[in-house]
């Protein structure tokens, strides 16, 4: 009963969740050897300035 | 101190967040044998294109 | 499809953990209008050593 | 930048956890357009006592 | 690799998030004994009817 | 009313806890401007089979 929570910077189009949601699911179910239905996607779009790495947010980079 | 985080698609009414928020935090003091005030509760809203089960979108069933 | 996470301090028996699936499922299909079916819930065990309120572990309070 | 979380019941040998990373990383770098160095991954082991769908843990299934 | 997820109520200016990424970044470089590269930080803001304490939202206090 | 969740790959000593949540108290209530009694964290170790960048596991590496 995999549940699987991705956060990324807005800007992903509906087609691209779409992929997302597909591909990360087969993944899965490859991998772990679990029917697809078990398994739940939480995506997440952060604003640029909601994301930082090495103390610097994604904007100012 | 539980800390509670319910994601789910977004339009629930402000007054079904309110009702959540108190009965869940009831469920959890009597089960658990804690205060009130030790419940914290995040609730985050997800538009239907940014949830998944079984590979397909909430938005494409 | 409400995914909840409750994470809380260790020490909750195996009964009390059944509890709260179930009061806490209760307690969001009442107030959301969903079907049990749809809600997932995780719990996570933290020992003491991994809980800070205003700065302070949990196992120096 | 996708922060993946993947809680699942635990059970997967470390060669199924080294195939999830692989594979959802390729999903997610095909998907969204972005190198695999942008993809951080933490796995969530969960006890069967911690993980519930419809207000029924999964040990009780 | 810490990675460390923040949700406070929405109302931080970017002038905020910019001081809590520099400085929680240092904190745990210091206390962890880290390089900055390796610290991921994300920002969730949240409305004040997503965050209830005791039961109550933030809205109604 | 912050909530910080921090995961890291396991090791720390309960010393470099304390220290954690001292900080990263402080830097959050510095730049948000809150009390820190608002200010809650949790911490959660991970075995080193369990983080992954770039599609590799961190005991790979």
């Amino acid at each position: 009963m995999p549940i699987v929570q991705i956060d990324f910077v807005e800007g992903r189009t509906v087609d691209q969740k779409r992929d997302i949601a597909k591909k990360v699911t087969q993944a899965i179910c490859e991998s772990a050897n679990c029917p697809p239905e078990a398994v739940t996607i939480i995506l997440r779009d952060l604003p640029a300035t909601n994301f930082a790495r090495a103390g610097v947010l994604r904007i100012d980079r």
